[in-house]
């Protein structure tokens, strides 16, 4: 089976620049939310739990964004019009990201495109992988709120191929501290030397 | 039984400055968290299952802290020494900032006491409170990170009272909520404009 490529997605693009985030930097931040190996393995097995479930997940996600006007906006024109092309471009992009979190290892590459993602929430890079007329920044404050529905909303994705109740939850607690992990190098770019 | 007034401690200091936070933020973020009046009835229950286990909450948060050499650098000289005063300062914070999270409504005077928080994680008041001398301030990426181990390590907490396991689930899902809403509150003063 082969895939289209996903319209700006640059995870494997060679001119990806490399991300300021050292090694060291993250290494102490899977230190502090307590990522380890287990995690990594339980991550893998999400990965396949999730791996046909993607659409569906993506459903629940848009549905609450679209549910809430404040959250639209981001997607929107700044006369507050949502942009359709915008909300399928960067749709496609969060599904593979699922995928990526679950199954990419966590090496320079990945904080490469972490940084990548979090550029594309600031005024350096949003809306210009798409090419559309939106608000310039997504505030931070809601980067960081975001873990809890991206966190709380998988659960049921994760039970939804009966493993174990251990299983479930080791990939959960994986996942939660995966998003955790990944809006920590997203708010680089928004702190300066203070990050 | 009275209590001693906590040193540094200034929620109900009719001095405290406002925040800049607004009430229509402070809507927008609870909306993003899922935080619902289900929540401040669960974490008032929260309340009355941990007031009586501060401390031990506080000797795993501590340990956690203290057994990792970059994260107590935070309360250290800027030379590496610990400083047994800071720590003990801010622990004493810490522990009513558990109560506060469970018991106190979510309003201007909390917004003010969240902005004072946050603050005391930067360079505008960082170590002022307890006269100390330690780095400058602590980086925006460890708050963020922190979400994990302050909502992870407090379940068997919440579950040592023998409550039914839906309430305990819904104690848990509450305190994460509230964790998250929190840090994002906290995040404000290291993003400025793109808060």
């Amino acid at each position: 089976m082969t895939h289209a490529p996903i319209p700006g997605y640059r995870y494997d693009d060679p001119h990806l620049p490399e991300s300021p985030v050292t090694a060291g930097d993250l290494e102490g931040l899977t230190a502090a939310t307590l990522f380890s190996d287990t995690d990594v393995a339980a991550l893998k097995l999400a990965g396949e739990v999730l791996a046909d479930q993607t659409e569906q997940i993506l459903d629940v996600w848009y549905g609450f964004v679209g549910s809430h006007p404040h959250l639209l906006a981001y997607f929107s024109t700044p006369e507050g019009v949502p942009v359709d092309a915008y909300l399928a471009g960067v749709r496609r992009r969060f599904g593979q990201w699922i995928t990526d979190t679950c199954t990419r290892p966590y090496d320079a590459r990945w904080l490469a495109q972490q940084e990548e993602i979090a550029l594309r929430h600031t005024s350096a890079k949003k809306n210009a992988t798409d090419g559309v007329r939106s608000v310039p920044h997504v505030p931070l404050r809601y980067l960081i709120a975001f873990i809890y529905p991206i966190t709380a909303t998988m659960r049921p994705f994760l039970a939804a191929k009966g493993h174990a109740e251990e299983e479930v939850e080791a990939m959960h607690q994986a996942w939660f501290k995966a998003v955790t992990l990944q809006v920590a190098l997203w708010a680089r770019p928004y702190a300066g030397a203070a990050w």
